[in-house]
């Protein structure tokens, strides 16, 4: 059985669709500008369960992953859509204006505009596909495969929070009434980097980008073969949410949590060595981390830590 | 509880929503060009059984759905993003591939590019959102809001065959063993207007137009009450599915039908009377049907059969 990552390579070249493969779509829009458009598909009981959230924050996350993508590739988000299905005793309890108000208050912030959606019953789970276009100027939206060999890689914030959030929620935390609320919302209601994404993008400060969705060791797995290069990640630089520590319940080392753990929704992007002063300076007033560098194993992954190499297998979220 | 007309209609108002309303949100794209994009979620057991159908037919119906919005605006289709939530059970059966067979034969038909997607496990159901967009001249595209009274009301084809399918089906029909395949496939894999609604919209025809996406009655009414005028339908004018006679299970009237079965995806749109014989001369390849004409009596659809008139009260599907 194909996973989906095989799947949609399978259906790219098939039908030779150019267009895929990254965290957006790039199309002309006119001679100054390129649009870029992603689509996300968010289904009950696999990306989100009721019972943990609220409708107002399954909308605010709706538009964010979405948005996180838009981050990704340099450009500043212009106008979504968003569809969504709902089973009737939900949509009773008045589902459908909350979530909007969680919806529309993100899109508010960031200046996006909705433009066209779709609303439908469904037998018993919620699904949301949320569609979000951006802006960037002609040939300069920041694609995953134009990494090069000796490029550093950076992260744009601490790892592992959504997934150690994720954890607590598994073992009954409850968000109504959690002193970590903050530390829940980074699962259930994610702040995307659309604001670091576009210095990224308007300064030309990344040689390729991609959003932290399916987990560092996937997300960089997905980078390094688009941009056909290798990676070598330093395990003592990988910032690592701090708020790991309160939680013992956690079986899981704190490496696994940072490399393995999605829906982090930062940014991880690959620099020209020439440009490292440019980077600390343009992003001093957001968080940024070196991580790691580019190499010329293709698509081979290193993990140092202790001063030893270890190969690093992707071991982030998959469907199938 | 809202419905999801009046839930649509509440956003609009609320966020101030000036793009939502018609079969697609119109955008500029360039000096000369504008983009016109719409969007169909599809869930199984509610738009489609898959006991009935067949994987490739799903994908062809997915996007048929939205290549009709974009008909319906007098477009011309360019690209197109599709996601797909399938049940891992259905996955392992290579649901996905025979559904881009399917899929991709229609996009070919017209020259659609799939340019992005998403693919999800869903826990029980499969689900699909269906996104198409297209371009049309600069203030052309033709929207649901500008019917004049004293235009006359068209129809782009006969009515009721995907009604008439849907009801045999339920009735225990099978497609593989039909000896009514042909009207079978009107609901299971129906035929967008593409190239009629492209003759409407590059030879300026209509004043206003929409797809039959959930039956005349419904959308008759959506057309008038976005364009604040009412309209008068002839019942000898309504063109029926001839094959309607064969079906002596059937229940209901045809002209019930004809004016509340969904899903026939014809056009319907309105013409300036001064352009009736250029719309039969340039139509003439292409079924078309003189129904009506549009009242002043804003938002009362009338009936007239055998002389008299009846308000028409609007059946079509709905969700809640």
């Amino acid at each position: 059985m194909k996973n989906e990552f095989e799947f949609i390579e399978t259906l790219r070249r098939k039908y030779n669709l150019s267009k895929i493969g990254d965290d957006c779509a790039v199309l002309p829009k006119d001679s100054k500008t390129d649009l870029v458009i992603t689509t996300d598909l968010l289904v009950e009981d696999i990306d989100f369960k009721l019972e943990w959230s609220k409708p107002e924050f399954i909308g605010h996350k709706s538009l964010a992953v979405s948005l996180s993508d838009v981050a990704a590739m340099g450009a500043k988000p212009v106008w979504a859509i968003t569809s969504i299905g709902v089973p009737e005793a939900i949509w009773k309890t008045g589902f459908g204006e909350k979530f909007y108000d969680g919806y529309m208050s993100l899109a508010k912030k960031f200046g996006v505009e909705l433009i066209g959606g779709d609303v439908s019953r469904t037998p018993d789970k919620i699904v949301i596909d949320s569609i979000v276009a951006g802006e960037v100027k002609k040939g300069k939206a920041v694609l995953r495969s134009s990494a090069k060999v000796g490029d550093l890689i950076f992260v744009s914030g601490k790892l592992g929070g959504a997934a150690i959030a994720l954890k607590c929620l598994e073992n009954g935390e409850k968000y109504e009434s959690s002193k970590y609320k903050k530390l829940l919302r980074q699962q259930l209601a994610p702040n995307p980097q659309i604001k670091t994404g576009q210095i990224i993008g308007t300064k030309n400060l990344a040689t390729a980008m991609i959003d932290l969705s399916d987990g560092l060791s996937s997300d960089l797995a997905h980078l390094c073969r688009e941009s056909k290069v290798g990676a070598k990640i330093f395990a003592d630089k990988i910032p690592i949410e701090s708020q790991i520590s309160d939680f013992k319940f956690l079986t899981e080392d704190k490496f696994s949590i940072a490399l393995d753990g999605g829906e982090d929704f930062e940014l991880l992007f690959t620099v020209n060595p020439k440009k490292y002063f440019q980077v600390e300076n343009e992003l001093k007033k957001h968080e940024c981390f070196h991580i790691g560098e580019v190499t010329a194993n293709a698509e081979i992954i290193e993990l140092i830590a202790n001063g030893k190499s270890e190969i690093l297998t992707a071991k982030g979220f998959r469907h199938f």
